[in-house]
């Protein structure tokens, strides 16, 4: 594979596995010490990575369960954050300028703070009440958070009683690290064809559901937008049949990102519409990889981290054919606004 | 103004604006009847109407509040709705499919089913438990829904005590509508040039943050997008400096749309960082717009109304200038995929 290392690559992810324990005895204090409800207060696309986890808990426990922008929550506040509350922030670089402010305001609110943080001796470490490292970049931070909210989720609902496939479910992501690698050598010659069939295309509209739908937003945003310049319109599957659509025509690109969870059939819903316009419809599925050893609930949970392994595949091909190093910015962080 | 009545306008708002008291004694008995939270299910553009709303319940109650996607939810379910649960629903048509999919699950779970309608003997008026209707049409729509939704808001939390302002920002949102017209006609002659301006233009990046990000985030999606057939990227301005921002050049369209809630300093941080690169930064202000009788907090409340005000006389002019009517569709409602 190329620019690959498979040592590198489980060095991290399994790094991330190995906190599902001091995460769920970590959620278990806090909900002993009075923990009433949990916010997730991101900032930029890494805020993403935790809605699949928001979404869970939002949907499938009565644990009151908060997703602010950090950045905006700053300036409303929001009256259900204080004490009894869990912050939790996830950051790569440990330094995000608007996540530190959410954190700090978080703490002057008596909320409690937890951070995911990929970058040792930084802001978002050092000043969280509860803090779980684990060293990662942009190539392996996706899996890595979304596989540290789903920890802090099913836990919440493990200690509710809300889950009772907690230890299974635990038992088999201990092994994804693994099978994502598989996940990899499986997309790595389609990753490097379609690479080569887009790279002069720009416009590409985007669109999931489900725990995917995230996926597809931060892939889009931070990905195709931040390290390779071009355009895309991430739109939700539903939301599609109800504005965008009307932008198709015969050569439009459309990427159908398919999970496995129950908001399928709204992908399979652009994926009928599309083909009867456009030539260029783009199915990825995470059904077509292989994970051995996962269960299919399992493979529902994680159907956006699956996506985000095969896709930093996609990535790096489209770095090699645009000639265009995914670490190139030209305005990041470069100027105080 | 081009293609409009003020009183026919006036009408559907004066309209929206009497159903303040009849949707206060409503919730009144909701709660007394033993309503524990409150769920908005939308789908499509008519869902964000609601999401002002939805937000300023979930930072400025402790009622809780859920906004799930219509389309959505009924595959996924949610468990913390069903008894004890107000589930609204907006709809211009009464029609919508994923609308009504969405009432008869909510109402399956023992949940009641409050209705926004615009036309009268349609499924989502008749099948709900209480049904508000006011005849509306699209150009007349979003600021009709943005003010029923907000009556809901401010009367949860005027019977729960947390907004003691009610009675005097109720009394002078009845006067909003003849406001609206004033927004309307100030705004008459740049909407005319503007629309000239960007005719044969494709592809506008338009962002803004708090209550006003729904309706730029609406106008991309349903007027630009479905009726002009114009690319957009809605983009949130916290967002926009975490991927987005890399995809401005010197000729790059940005609208930047402020309101006047505590979250407008992050367009404020958009409108410093365009024009450093771009010469097409486009700023749309509330605070442009003159609103007799409107207080500070009241600006700050409708922000979201304004700009859908306004920006309705852009619509007509981009119809005008791109001999494109409003009302055609190329697919959609029109295949059953």
């Amino acid at each position: 594979m190329l620019n690959f290392s498979p040592q590198e690559y489980l060095s991290v992810e399994n790094g991330a596995a190995r906190l599902a324990e001091p995460i769920n005895a970590a959620i278990r204090r806090e909900l002993d010490g009075g923990m009433r409800n949990i916010a997730f207060w991101g900032a930029g696309g890494v805020a993403f990575l935790t809605l699949p986890a928001v979404r869970l808990l939002q949907t499938k426990s009565t644990f009151p369960t908060i997703a602010d922008m950090g950045a905006e929550v700053v300036h409303t506040g929001n009256v259900n954050v204080g004490e009894g509350t869990l912050v939790v922030f996830a950051s790569v670089s440990g330094t995000t300028k608007e996540a530190v402010a959410a954190l700090e305001f978080a703490k002057a609110q008596g909320a409690r703070v937890l951070t995911l943080t990929g970058t040792q001796g930084t802001p978002l470490a050092e000043l969280a009440d509860i803090n779980f490292h684990n060293d990662c970049a942009d190539p392996t931070s996706s899996e890595n958070f979304y596989l540290q909210t789903l920890f802090i989720a099913l836990s919440i609902m493990h200690h509710r009683g809300e889950f009772p496939e907690y230890d299974r479910v635990v038992a088999e992501l201990q092994t994804l690290p693994d099978a994502l690698v598989g996940v990899k050598e499986q997309f790595e010659e389609r990753a490097s064809a379609f690479a080569e069939d887009i790279k002069d295309e720009q416009h590409h509209v985007i669109t999931s559901a489900g725990g995917a739908w995230y996926e597809a937003w931060y892939y889009s945003m931070c990905i195709l937008e931040e390290m390779q310049w071009i355009w895309t319109r991430p739109i939700h599957a539903s939301d599609f049949f109800h504005g965008t659509l009307e932008l198709i025509e015969s050569e439009t690109s459309v990427w159908v990102i398919k999970g496995e969870d129950e908001a399928r059939a709204l992908s399979d819903r652009v994926e009928r519409f599309v083909p009867t316009v456009s030539s260029k419809l783009r199915v990825f599925d995470t059904k077509d990889f292989a994970l051995p050893g996962i269960s299919d609930d399992v493979r529902a949970l994680i159907s956006p981290i699956v996506i985000a392994a095969a896709f930093e595949r996609l990535s790096t091909h489209l770095e090699r054919v645009r000639d265009h190093d995914l670490t190139i910015r030209r305005y990041y962080k470069k100027g105080d606004f």
